[in-house]
C-alpha cells in the first residue's frame, strides 16, 4: 500500500453529529486539493453509473433516449433492485478518485449484493466488461445489449454475480461481505479491501460478528478492509436497526468492534461528494499511518447515511419513494402499459443528462473515462478478484513420508487426524503465505496439534503471559463461529489461495447455506471462460456422530454429507476414509484438486489401521474395493458386508470375524467405500461407477449389508438405479444416541457387529438351524454388552479392544 | 415485577477500571444490607453447588466422602466440563439471594451449555430434582445416583439438556442463549430471564446480532433479560476475543448494543460475592427503574470476569490449570488409576468442606436450603421453563371463512399466501398474547400483510414520520435474520406459547443446525414425562425456488425438505398444499398441533386454485389423493402423473390436458401429494402409508411421472421400498436455474408439461408411430417456448395463463 500523498484532513466524527435527521445535510468537509471541477466530473460519473443503473433495469432498446421513449423501449418484465444502487455506485467514483490519487491496489466488496446494475454500469464504464464479454462492446449496440441482457432470459443475474467483473462475492444470502473481504486481504499486505455493508446485512449474526475480524489481521502481513456502513435506512419493508439508534449509540458500538468510525450524511449530492471524498482522504490517511502497526489499530469505518433510491423517483403515484423501502426494487411499475409512469421513467433518466456523458458512438466521453483507473487497478479487473488467474500451486510435502506402518490390517492403532497433522504441518511449512487452516475452536480438539510446532494461530487481540500459539501470522485461524471460519476461507480462496475447515461433523450445519452459495459460486464460475479455476474448499469433519463421548445426542448429525450431496455433482466430493493412511491419501488428493467442494470425515481416537500406504494409495485412488483379506470367498459370495466411514468399517469387520468363525462355509465379500460418489451412476456423477464394475462388486442378487457413517437412506438415493438395490440394507445412524460409550452408541443405532450378523442371518436364505441359535447368541452379546456398560460405565474390553488378530 | 426492595448503590462501572490483569481483585463494592454472615453463607451455598458438580463428573461412590477415596470411587471414564461451571454456580446462587429478597419471577438460560453439573446440582439443591426424578432423592442414596447417572451410560447428558429442571435452552450448538431469554420473556411481563452468555459463545454470528434484541422488547408488556456476559478467558484450547480487548472497547461495545455495562472482576471469593451482590443488586434496581419505560431504556448488562475453574485444583503435573483453557473438560484426567490425581482430587472435593454443607443424612443443612427460593419461585421449577405447562390453546378462527371459491378446478387464480395472511390476521386477533409471526423482512413480501391490518411489527427502536406498521407490542417480529426469527420464535415456544416463522425458501438453511437442536429437543422431551408438549414450530416458506423472478440462482434452493425430513419421524411433517384452499387447511392443522416441526411450502403469485375447500379438507386429510377431473380413467390406468408442490402440479395438470387431447386413449391417472411423509411406509412414519393403499394409488407395476417440488432424490429416498419404485421417475430441481422466466425456470430442469409428457411417451411402452410424432412436436413446442422467453424476456402468454378450461 502506498503512502498518502494528501496531508491528513480534518472529518466529522460520531461526536460531532447530533442525531441528524435522516436526509438532512450536516455542513461541507474542508477540501483541500479536491477543486469544485474534480468533484464535478466526479458527480458526471457518479450520474453515468446511475444512469446505465436505471437503464439496465427498464430499458430493451433507444439506450441513450436519442429518441422518445416508447412502450416497445421499455421491458415487459421490470427485475432487478434500485433501492441501494446509486449508493454503491457513489463509492465506486470516489473509490476510483483515490485510487487514481494514491495507486491503489483495491477491490470492492458489495454486501447489498441487489446493487448488480451498479457494479455491471461501473465494469462496463472502466471498459473490463467489453474486454471480457465481446458481445457488449463501448457503443450504442454494446449499450443496448447491455441493457437488455440484464436480469433478462438468457442474460445476467439481477444481483452482483460470477458474471460481474470484478466480483468476489455475489449477491444472494446475505452476511458474508467483511468475511469475505478479510479473506482477501489475509496474506496480501498491498490489498485494500473497500467492504460495503448494507444495513440490512448489517443485522445477520454472521455480519455482526465479523466485524471483529479486525483481531486477527495482522497489520504487517495482512492488507487492510476499509468498511463503508451503508446506512439507507430500509431493507424490503422495514426500517433497520442501524439506522434507529442514535448516532453516538452507533458510533460506541463501532468503537467496541474496535474501529474509527467517520459519519458521512447527506442528501444533496454536491455536499455529500465534498464530504465524503473528504472522509475518505481522511480513513485512507489513518489506513497508511496504522499499517505495519504491531499492536492492532483502531482502523477507520466509514458510516454513509443516504436516502434508499437516491436520485430516483421522488414520488410515485402521491406516494413517497426515494428514502423510503418503496425504493427497494423497481420505483416505476408498469412502464409500458403506465404511460405516466413511463413519461416519469424517461425525467428520470434524462435527468443524469445522458448527452452530457456519452458521445455520439455512445462511448463515455474522454473527461470522464480519464477518472477510471487503468488495467489491473481498475476495482472490476483487480487480478485477485479473479482468484484462479493469480493462484500459485501449493507445494505439497510427500504424505507417504507419513504413513504408519500396517504390517497386519486391523491389529495395530493410530489417531488419524493427529497423523493428518504433521501432514499439514508440512503442508504449512511449504507454503508459509498461501496455506490456511481454519477451525472454530477445535483443531487441538480434533487433533491437529502437529501445526503448532510451525507455526500459532493468528491474533492481534491481546496477549498474557503463558498464551500458547498465539502470533500475529499464525496459519491457523481460529474462532468460535464456523460462519467466520467459513467466510473467511472463502474470501481467501476466491482470491487465488488454499486451505482447509476443519469442524465437528454436527455443527458444520451451521454453514450449509453458505456451502450453498460457494457451491453455486463454483458451478456457475466453470461454465464462465474468463475464470480461472479456484483451489477446492476443503472440509475436515472430525469429532464425528459416532464419538462424541463427552457431549452426547445434541452434538450428533451426520447430514452436512445429505446436504453437500443436493450440489451439483461437477462441484462435490465426499470421502470416508477408513484409517490414517487413506486419510492421508485423500487429503493430499483434495489438496491438490481445483475447483472443487471436498469433505472428509475422519476420527480423531485411536482407531485400527487397516492399509499400508501403497494399498491406501491403490484403494483411494478406486474409491472402493473389495478388501480380500477380511472376507471368506474369492468367487461369488452369498453376501456382500459393505461399509463406508471408520466406525462402520470397524464393526464390519468385527462382523466378519464373527461369521468367519461361526459360520465358516458362508462366502463373505467385504467392500470398503472411501469415496462416497463411486456409488452413484456414471450418468449421474464424474466419480460415478459403471453398473458392469458396481455390479461386480455388490454382485446382481446377493444380500448386501451395508454399514454407513452416516443416515442410513443417503446410500439408498445414491444406489436406487442399481441392479441390486433391492437387496441393500443399510445401517446408519438413525437419531439414537446419548451420552454413551462407544460400543453402545453404535448398539443404539443397530449398527454393531452382533446386530450385522443377525442381518446377515436375517437375509441370507439358505443359512439354517445352526444360523438361528447363532442368531440367539448375538441378540445374547448385545444384551451382555448392554449390561456391562450400564453396569461400569465403559464398553467390555473385550469389545473395545478388539482386533483382527 | 416487584419494585425494588433496596435502594440503588454505588457500583463499579467499566470506566473505574484500568484493564484488569486476569484474575486480580479489583476492591469490594460498598454493601449496604448485605451482612458478611449472609455472604459466608452464600459462599457456602456455592460450595455445595461446586462440590456437588465435581461429584458428578468424578464420582462412583462414596458421595460424600465419609470414607478416603478409593479408586473403585471414581468413573473409569471422565466426561464432562468442569472450566464454566464454578461460575454459574456463583451466579445461580447470588440469584437464589435476589429472587428471594424481591419475590423475583425468574429463569436461568444458561449459554455454555457446558456446565450441565451446575445445572443439575442448583436444581438438586432446590430440591427440584429430587420431585421430577424420585430415583434420586435427598439423602446419600441419592447422591450416590445423582453422581452416577452423569455422563454415565443410560444416565442424563453432560451438558444442560432437556433432562435439567429449569432449562430451556440445551448444552449443544452455542449463539442462541440470548435468543432463547428475549423469546421467553416476551409476553411475559412480570418475568426476569437472567442468560448467563459465555465468551465463548459470544463470538458466534447469532450471539453477536442478538444483543440487538433490546430493539425489539417492549418495556411495558414484556418481560425483562439480564445478560451476564461471563469473561472467563477461554474457550476449549483458544482465549476469546472479548476477554482480549480492552475494558473500555469491550464497555463501548456492550453500550454500542444499548446496555449499560456493570463489570465484577476477580478471583478472590470473598471479594467477588460482594462486588457481585452490590452489582446484581443495583442492576435489578436499574431495571425496577426501566420497566415500563415509553422509550427503549439503557437496559444494564453485567461482566464478569472470574477465572476458568475457579476453586478447581491450580495446577496439574506442574501445569498451571485454574484460569487457563487446561480447565476446559476434566482437569485431572485418570484419577482412577493415577493415586497423586486422585489425591489431588480428594483434596479438591474437600476443599468445598462438605461435612459442613450435608447432614448425617446426605441431606444440605437447613440454613442452607433456606437460602433457595421455594415453589415455583425456584429457577429449576419456574413454569415458564415447562412451557407446555402454562400452554394456552389458541383461539382458532374458522379457516374455512377464509375458503376462495373453485367453481371448476384450474381455471381461476388466487395469491395463496396472500388469503392465508387474513387467516393468520384473525388468528392474531383471537390471541393477542399468545402467538407471534417472525420474518427476516419477507412478511410483506411473503404476501402476508394482511396481518398489518390488525397489528404491527414489534419495534422499539426509533421512528420517523411516515413509518408504516411499527408498534412496540407488535405481532409480527421481523429483522433481516432468520438466526434470530428462529431463536426467538424458539424462545416462545419453549415458554409455552404459539408462533409461525416465514422466510424465503432457499434462505431458511440459514437455520438447518438450529432446528437440528430444536428437533432433538422435541424428540427428546417427548419421552420426559414431566415435560408437556409444545406447540409445533411452524415454517411457511415462500418465495420458492420456482418462482424467483428477481433474483435467480442464488436464491433456489429446496433442499430445507432433505434436511429436515432427516429428523425423528415422530417430530417431522412436510405439507406441500397445491392451492389456496388446501394452504388455508393445512395451516390450520398445523397452528392446531404439538410437538411437531412442521413445514409448508406454498407459493405467493397469483396461481390457480383446484379444490373448493370441502374438497381441500377432504383431500389435506387423506394427505395425498387421486384428481378424478384430471385424469382420463377410473379404472387402472397406463401412466400414473404424480405431483407435489404448486408449480408441479401445475405442469402435471397441464401435461394431462396435452396428453387427454393428443392422446385420448391413454388412461392417466392424476395422484396430489400434500403431505410429503405419506409417501414413506408406514413403518417409517406415523403419516407413512402402508404398501397396500401406496400401490392402490401408485399401481404396482405402471409408469408414475412424478413432478416434484424439490430435489428429485427424495422422492427417491421416501419410496425406495414401494413395490413400484423401479418404475418411479422423478422430475424436479436440479440445480438449473438463471435469471429467467417462471416457465423457463421449470424448462430448465425438464419439469416442465412438454418434458413430462415426452417421459410418458418414453415411458409407456404401448404408444406407438402416434406417440413418437407427438414426441417431436413436444419438442418443437419447449424450443419455441425457449425461444419465445429468450427474444420478448416474458413467456408465451398461451402458457403462462394456462387453465384447464
Amino acid at each position: 500500500m502506498h503512502a498518502p500523498d494528501l496531508p491528513p484532513v480534518a472529518s466529522a466524527t460520531a461526536l460531532e453529529f447530533r442525531t441528524p435527521v435522516i436526509g438532512a445535510s450536516v455542513g461541507t468537509m474542508p477540501s483541500t486539493e479536491r477543486t469544485a471541477d474534480d468533484l464535478d466530473l466526479l458527480d458526471a460519473y457518479w450520474r453515468a453509473a446511475n444512469y446505465l443503473s436505471v437503464g439496465q433495469i427498464y430499458l430493451l432498446d433507444n439506450p441513450l433516449l436519442r429518441e422518445p421513449l416508447l412502450p416497445g423501449h421499455v421491458k415487459p418484465r421490470l427485475l432487478g433492485h434500485w433501492g441501494t444502487t446509486p449508493g454503491l455506485n457513489l463509492l465506486y467514483a470516489h473509490m476510483n478518485r483515490a485510487i487514481r490519487q494514491r495507486d491503489l491496489n483495491a477491490l470492492y466488496v458489495t454486501g447489498p449484493g441487489h446493487g448488480g446494475p451498479g457494479l455491471v454500469a461501473n465494469a462496463y464504464l472502466e471498459g473490463t466488461y467489453s474486454e471480457v464479454y465481446s458481445g457488449i462492446g463501448e457503443d450504442l449496440a454494446g449499450l443496448r445489449a447491455l441493457f437488455r441482457q440484464f436480469s433478462f432470459p438468457g442474460g445476467i443475474p439481477s444481483h452482483v454475480a460470477p458474471e460481474t467483473p470484478g466480483s468476489i462475492h455475489e449477491g444472494g444470502e446475505l452476511g458474508y461481505a467483511l468475511l469475505h473481504a478479510y479473506g482477501a486481504v489475509f496474506d496480501n499486505p498491498d490489498l485494500l479491501a473497500l467492504c460495503v455493508v448494507g444495513d440490512g446485512e448489517a443485522e445477520t449474526g454472521p455480519l455482526a460478528a465479523s466485524w471483529h475480524s479486525n483481531k486477527f489481521l495482522d497489520p504487517t502481513r495482512d492488507g487492510v478492509v476499509l468498511p463503508v456502513l451503508h446506512l439507507n435506512g430500509y431493507k424490503i419493508a422495514n426500517p433497520t436497526v442501524l439506522s434507529r439508534i442514535p448516532d453516538d449509540e452507533l458510533a460506541s458500538l463501532l468503537r467496541g468492534y474496535g474501529h474509527t468510525p467517520h459519519f458521512v450524511v447527506g442528501d444533496e449530492p454536491k455536499a455529500v461528494h465534498e464530504q465524503l471524498a473528504a472522509t475518505l482522504d481522511r480513513a485512507l490517511d489513518e489506513i497508511a499511518e496504522m499499517k505495519g502497526s504491531t499492536r492492532r489499530p483502531p482502523w477507520p469505518v466509514i458510516v454513509l447515511r443516504t436516502p434508499k433510491g437516491w436520485t430516483g423517483p421522488r414520488e410515485v403515484d402521491g406516494k413517497r419513494v426515494e428514502g423510503t423501502f418503496h425504493a427497494h426494487q423497481v420505483p416505476l411499475p408498469a412502464t409500458r402499459t403506465d404511460a405516466g409512469h413511463r413519461a416519469q421513467l424517461e425525467e428520470w433518466l434524462r435527468g443524469y443528462r445522458p448527452e452530457e456523458l456519452f458521445d455520439d458512438d455512445g462511448r463515455l466521453v474522454p473527461e470522464l473515462r480519464a477518472l477510471a483507473p487503468t488495467g489491473d487497478r481498475r476495482m472490476s479487473a483487480n487480478p485477485h478478484t479473479n482468484g484462479g488467474r493469480v493462484l500459485r500451486e501449493l507445494k505439497m510435502p510427500d504424505f507417504r513420508e507419513h504413513a504408519v506402518t500396517v504390517a497386519r490390517p486391523a491389529v495395530e492403532s493410530s489417531e488419524a487426524t493427529k497423523v493428518l497433522g504433521a501432514f499439514l504441518r508440512d503442508v504449512v511449512r511449504g507454503n508459509p503465505d498461501n496455506f490456511l487452516v481454519m477451525g472454530p475452536d477445535e483443531v487441538a480438539s480434533n487433533r491437529l496439534s502437529a501445526l503448532f510446532e510451525v507455526t500459532g494461530r493468528k491474533w492481534q487481540a491481546d496477549t498474557v503471559p503463558g498464551d500458547e500459539h498465539l502470533a500475529p501470522d499464525g496459519r491457523v485461524l481460529e474462532v468460535l463461529s464456523e460462519h467466520l471460519c467459513q467466510g473467511w476461507l472463502e474470501g481467501y480462496l476466491l482470491t487465488g489461495r488454499h486451505g482447509l475447515f476443519t469442524s465437528y461433523e454436527a455443527f458444520i450445519h451451521i454453514v450449509d447455506s453458505m456451502l450453498n452459495q460457494h457451491a453455486k459460486w463454483l458451478k456457475t464460475t466453470r461454465a464462465i471462460p474468463w475464470r480461472a479455476p479456484l483451489a477446492s474448499l476443503n472440509y475436515l469433519l472430525s469429532s464425528h456422530v459416532w464419538r462424541q463421548d463427552h457431549n452426547g445426542f445434541s452434538h450428533q448429525d451426520p447430514g452436512f454429507l445429505d446436504h453437500v450431496v443436493n450440489k451439483k455433482a461437477e462441484i462435490v466430493r465426499v470421502y470416508l476414509p477408513p484409517d490414517t493412511n487413506t486419510l492421508l491419501s485423500v487429503a493430499d488428493h483434495c489438496l491438490r484438486s481445483k475447483h472443487y467442494v471436498n469433505v472428509i470425515v475422519a476420527g480423531k481416537q485411536p482407531a485400527l489401521t487397516y492399509l499400508d500406504m501403497p494399498d491406501a494409495i491403490a484403494h483411494c485412488t478406486r474409491g472402493l474395493g473389495i478388501w480380500d483379506w477380511a472376507g471368506t470367498t474369492e468367487g461369488e459370495p452369498d453376501v456382500v458386508l459393505a461399509c463406508a466411514g471408520d466406525i462402520p468399517t470397524l464393526e464390519t469387520l468385527a462382523a466378519a470375524k464373527l461369521l468367519r468363525e461361526h459360520l465358516p462355509d458362508l462366502k463373505v465379500r467385504v467392500v470398503n467405500v472411501v469415496d462416497l460418489m463411486r456409488l452413484q451412476p456414471d450418468t449421474e456423477h464424474p466419480h460415478g461407477l459403471p453398473d458392469r464394475d458396481f455390479d461386480a462388486l455388490f454382485t446382481e442378487d446377493k444380500p448386501v449389508i451395508f454399514a454407513f457413517h452416516g443416515y442410513p437412506w443417503l446410500i439408498h438415493r445414491l444406489t436406487y438405479r442399481r441392479a441390486n438395490h433391492l437387496n441393500l440394507h443399510v445401517r446408519g445412524y438413525k437419531e439414537e444416541g446419548t451420552t454413551t460409550t462407544p460400543f453402545d452408541m453404535v448398539m443404539l443405532n443397530d449398527l454393531d457387529r452382533f446386530h450385522l450378523v443377525m442381518d446377515v442371518i436375517d437375509r441370507v436364505p439358505s443359512l439354517g438351524g445352526a444360523a438361528a441359535s447363532l442368531r440367539q447368541r448375538m441378540a445374547d452379546a448385545r444384551l451382555a454388552a448392554l449390561q456391562h456398560t450400564r453396569e461400569y460405565g465403559e464398553d467390555d474390553p473385550a469389545i473395545a479392544g478388539w482386533t483382527w488378530a
